[in-house]
């Protein structure tokens, strides 16, 4: 694929000098950006257009609709992303540890970029700038390919980023899109492991399996959120419902709602009634076992499939338990190693679950929802991970940062 | 895969449980069986002969059936191995950071175990133990893979491991082999995706390509070192030589033994007859540019290939730069992202070499032969990892660690 080797070719050239950058010159580059968006927003709004008309006409759902289409204030809150990440502190450069051999050699652990970074994704165009952002601050190329229902509305994002560089005398190549969408094409860069140090998919299960189980490159997978709650028998149950109803309801697509419920049997009679009451009023449907669907009118029996499933949906699975054990068991089972949480007074059974869950993120007494960059301080959000190398749970800028050591010498030999 | 999903299913069910030994049950583990491989040194010099003498049959290379050889000595070795992770420190469990966010949330991030970690490997059965030791220590459950050379080797050891374990009540299944030698399960393992958490092959270049190609687990690269020493022309010529020697053929056959040589065009003239003088010396076959050829009596034209190979061997490929930028660039090109060594007195030229040069371990006026867990202080190596994801260079029982955030809350929802 000459055409893939090529884009390759140029991101080394671009992370040789791209790495070399000041905090204030990449700054400097985040805010010339920013403003080429809003200063070019009709170049943008208009190969936008296109792209919602051809998505239009071929049937393309409301939502998705929704989410492909730019605004002004669109394009205005992707500027105002870039100048958040231009606020971020500059993680590159950071001596991470030194220390002193016994033979004299000095070893310093340097925070460094990546290098080049490929990141997939589907049709939200605003990934386009943000990814972008993320990757220039951090010192990294960055290779994109897009979904190709925002083909032209990314196409447009990156001439003027690539432009706005260039007046500045940044390698334009800091930002390339891949402009084929062949799925071929996808495969082989998913392959471009002689150019690429890094791949991150952002998008739903398919894409991030697509990825991890065609990509010859490292991966950090993202992304699905099959979180529960566990209601033990010690929780104060007025902390419980207001929880339980915003980790599921509060926003229904995200992969940090809460899809699967656990409750303790001993506090079941008393509170699954008034719960399901709760969750009925703001039209969640509840799929639960024998038990539940005894104490909660209208909920219907779950298949054992259902703990398995992340709905993204007005929907939720739930189950009672006999203890502690029997939950935390049951949710390394059923979970996506991302967001969990129990509810409880009782100091051990906290321990029991904060160590016993095999999950990025731990809860106790808290909705799932802070699972994400900003809620923890990271302040700009690459995504989750759910995987368990490189990181785990919400990403930072450091993140997008690997180290080197540098070992300093007088002359020193191997014995 | 049915065999396969019961080693999974297994692992999983040992990891919940060694996640929560303590230090000094660990250490107690490591100790029994280290005990152990003694007492039973019998049993496992019986198999080994068994694998031996199949070899030798097969017409085993000389080097390779040493490798395989176990003895009385080496059997203790092994156990000495143990003893020296028992001594190390244990890293699960460390809060690596503490945090409160404005809304009351505390926030705890954790060092824990991966879980279960797969390591492939080839004929050495000295791995068995010591993949054991290193996993173990870090609270993990370890599914091995050894070559099929070994296999009643592999057997043996990791029957006297099970073995001492149970006696001490602690799961046996912390190790398990895969005891098929088909390739195809093999390939199969490396798709476990539901019970490993981490793969890391161990071994030569094939290996870790095949590993790397096949995997969906994520996978920590280690391995290859097509390590430079660049001559600067403001070298210490006096130090360069005994660096260069020590880094080429104190032991030849190792990832970071040095394999190509720059030097500085404005010191050639000086400097290469007596380079060469030494390194014929100590039968090292030189491979270089025009300039090198012509300064050199004796050495050979290199082809452009010599300078990407990796030769394990008494022979060095060599070239001219005009600057350090040059040298970068070769080197940037040509190595494995490894370890790269500058020699030079020049501040300016040090600081341009260490940023510029993409390897785990960048040296200044020292031998590459130092990028070691035991050199580092790390005090046991799990590999030298060549990738940027999780780990880079000498990897130390840290390496075999990830982190999970512990969120306590009391009734925070997300707004």
């Amino acid at each position: 694929m000459e055409y893939l080797d090529h884009l390759g070719i140029r991101a080394v050239e671009a992370k040789q000098k791209l790495q070399f950058l000041s905090t204030e010159q990449k700054n400097q580059g985040l805010d010339c950006v920013a403003r080429a968006l809003t200063d070019r927003q009709e170049d943008i709004l208009k190969a936008n257009a296109r792209d919602y008309e051809i998505a239009k006409e071929g049937g393309m759902a409301e939502g998705l609709l929704d989410r492909l289409k730019l605004t002004s204030d669109r394009i205005e809150a992707m500027a105002e992303g870039l100048r958040q990440i231009e606020a971020l502190p500059d993680p590159v450069g950071e001596i991470m540890e030194s220390f002193d051999r016994p033979n004299g050699l000095h070893i310093d652990k340097v925070r460094v970029p990546m290098g080049v970074i490929g990141i997939i994704y589907e049709a939200r165009p605003n990934v386009t700038a943000d990814a972008f952002g993320l990757c220039f601050k951090t010192g990294n190329a960055v290779i994109l390919k897009g979904g190709k229902d925002a083909f032209y509305s990314n196409q447009a994002i990156t001439e003027v980023i690539r432009e706005a560089l260039e007046k500045i005398q940044i390698p334009a190549d800091a930002i390339q899109l891949i402009e084929n969408n062949d799925r071929a094409v996808t495969t082989a860069f998913m392959q471009l492991k002689q150019y690429v140090d890094v791949l991150i998919p952002r998008g739903g299960a398919g894409l991030i399996r697509a990825v991890v189980e065609n990509s010859t490159i490292p991966v950090i997978e993202t992304g699905t959120g099959n979180c529960h709650i566990f209601v033990d028998e010690d929780a104060d149950l007025d902390k419980a419902i207001p929880i339980i109803i915003n980790a599921k309801t509060q926003r229904i697509g995200v992969c940090n709602a809460c899809e699967s419920l656990l409750v303790h049997e001993k506090i079941a009679d008393s509170f699954l009634p008034k719960l399901g009451r709760a969750l009925q009023e703001k039209q969640v449907e509840i799929r639960g076992d024998e038990k539940v669907t005894e104490l909660i009118p209208g909920s219907l029996q779950a298949a054992e499939e259902d703990y398995g499933r992340e709905y993204l949906d007005y929907i939720i699975s739930m189950k009672t338990v006999s203890s502690v054990e029997e939950a935390i068991a049951h949710i390394n089972r059923y979970n996506t190693r991302h967001s969990d949480a129990i509810l409880t007074e009782n100091e051990e059974h906290m321990k029991q679950f904060l160590q016993g869950v095999d999950s990025a993120c731990v809860y106790v007494n808290a909705s799932t929802r802070f699972t994400d960059g900003f809620e923890f301080g990271f302040g700009a959000e690459v995504g989750i991970s759910t995987q368990k190398l490189h990181a785990r749970g919400p990403m930072g800028l450091k993140e997008l940062t690997t180290y080197k050591y540098w070992i300093r010498g007088n002359g020193q030999i191997r014995k």
